[in-house]
């Protein structure tokens, strides 16, 4: 595909980490043994950015009720007394391990954060570490909650307790640079030497349900956003309101849920001249099935490259985010064509107001 | 597909009526009995809305540079001391054969807004003419005009001249009510009677580029809209900043708008969970390809039905109202997820604001 005038490629080698089931009776040593086992594979490949899922350490806990230390459990403490969660143990040997292959690092963690007076706020959270920063260089926290703070009290009901375990994400969504990822990125004061110059790549984050909301999409993609890392456990059926599976046979059901999902990455994707790396946990965690479709997706939307199993997977592909100028500069050239005058009830409204009722007349 | 209680079936029976090329030399009448003949398959069917492109009753002349009364031509005058544009003798006889069948009707067309000083405002624009009311109950005017007000330069160019002729729309995202379209919905002064009855379908309509702006479908999702009325005129490539082809194969090409159509009209039905009929004018217009594509999509974001030909062609779908309730009470429950205190950018920015540069160490 030819643009105007040839842009100077800006390579990223980059990896959708997918695991498989994680079961109530899997310990995080084993589950970090298998991410690293993946790391290990990444590297071997080439790979500069690897993504790991939401709530990578254990099971989908939110489907469980649960409370005291059979909840705490699933936690990673942050407490700025001591330092970030990149010390937690449970989670430092990932980026240790990142750390000595080169390779950055996106992943989906239960955060605990103590506040100031002692009690904690949880968030459902991931970090972006930086590999050449050998830091922590974006962190977000999931602004979109699905399921309900009560459990559904019906007969064999599913429950999505993510709105009873989690705080809603307090950072909004904030892109940022990953340092080094590209070659020849413009630094600081670089800029008045060059027209066309790119600086590090512009990075967001979401997780899970938030791939379902263009909002959060466009908040990025008004920063630049030039790769989505959006890692999640979905179920790989639909419930009512009541929390019964939706009747109908469970692949039908898949079917939906998967068109669900690549209409929201790959659609938005789109509309937002952007990359994305959508990793699933997938498999079934103790009997509860959950869909793949881990993928990467190019910003003209289409998939570059997919998962074929249900298992641990590496879905590595080398994209250019060159690829995102054309459409960032006609069709999306934001600065063009958007007309916020008619946007405001987006921020103005919550929930739905309909037009007034007619008259009978 | 069952919800926990069977929800009242509110049916509307649907067609988009797809239009092949419209050529330089067909005649303003020529088209109009075309598009009647559509209304009379529709009735035969028992049609009760039918949906027809953007600017259905010519040749898509945003492609030319014009001037004088070589533009003029184009334009339907609406002049609010004459009544309104259902007065054009042009569109008049659709509307009045519409009624003679009780069919609804969205049609595009190229205003001309006479304003009280006798001067002129031209906008790209729809109506929605009801039958049962005898008259236009919603009007849209586009707001995402794509293309440029200058004329590309360069030898070859294609040019999209919408930004040239006419005004970005200013009546916002306006929903209505669509009198009648369903039985049994409860109208003023009923809703005491009732604590699931659901009024007259609320209507949104788009046009052409505005599918692909997600803040459009929002302003609308948040209005309740259940049916999403689109019709359009869509290259069947993709062009560089400069107006040129991009270099791949024409199938190839076209392969990828109808991509980028599909994720746009699919993506946004799904996560608005409305219906949307979507309508081309396709088919080569003097030479110049336009993509077909016209299709009729579930609020669960598959294709109920869609075209299978490039030229005068009716698809026609029985839908459920009923079937919008299930996602805009769950996953789509707008008041129960969004989180408006995160969406601010999208009204307070227009364009890109890129994070900052990195320091060099």
């Amino acid at each position: 595909m030819s643009s105007d005038t040839a842009a100077t490629p800006r390579l990223v080698t980059a990896a959708a980490c997918q695991l498989g089931p994680i079961h109530l009776a899997d310990t995080r040593e084993d589950v970090l043994k298998r991410m690293i086992s993946l790391l290990d594979q990444a590297a071997e490949q080439g790979v500069k950015l690897a993504v790991f899922p939401e709530l990578a350490f254990t099971t989908f806990f939110p489907r469980y009720l649960l409370e005291g230390q059979d909840l705490d459990q699933y936690f990673d403490i942050e407490d700025p007394r001591k330092g970030g969660i990149e010390q937690s143990p449970n989670i430092k040997p990932l980026f240790d391990h990142a750390r000595s292959l080169d390779i950055d690092v996106y992943v989906g963690y239960a955060e605990r954060s103590i506040q100031s007076d002692g009690s904690h706020v949880d968030y459902n959270s991931s970090v972006y570490y930086s590999a050449k920063a050998n830091k922590i260089v974006g962190k977000y926290r999931k602004v979109h909650l699905p399921g309900s703070v009560e459990p559904k009290t019906a007969a064999g009901a599913f429950q999505q307790l993510e709105k009873r375990y989690f705080r809603p994400g307090d950072l909004g969504f904030p892109a940022f640079r990953a340092p080094g990822l590209v070659d020849g990125a413009l630094k600081k004061g670089d800029m008045e030497n060059s027209t066309t110059g790119k600086g590090d790549p512009i990075i967001g984050m979401l997780i899970c349900n938030d791939r379902r909301w263009p909002e959060a999409w466009r908040v990025y993609g008004l920063q630049g956003m030039e790769i989505m890392c959006c890692g999640y456990n979905t179920t790989a059926f639909q419930t009512t309101s009541s929390g019964h599976a939706v009747d109908m046979s469970p692949e039908a059901a898949e079917e939906l849920v998967m068109l669900h999902h690549k209409l929201s990455c790959q659609g938005n994707s789109y509309m937002n001249a952007c990359f994305s790396i959508n990793v699933a946990k997938t498999g079934a965690e103790d009997g509860n099935p959950l869909v793949g479709g881990t993928m990467i997706v190019h910003p003209l939307g289409h998939i570059i490259k997919e998962a074929v199993t249900k298992e641990d997977e590496l879905v590595v592909a080398t994209i250019d985010l060159a690829d995102c100028d054309r459409p960032k500069s006609t069709v999306f050239a934001f600065e063009k064509h958007r007309r916020t005058e008619h946007y405001h009830s987006i921020v103005e409204r919550t929930g739905v107001v309909e037009p007034e009722l007619l008259a009978s007349d």
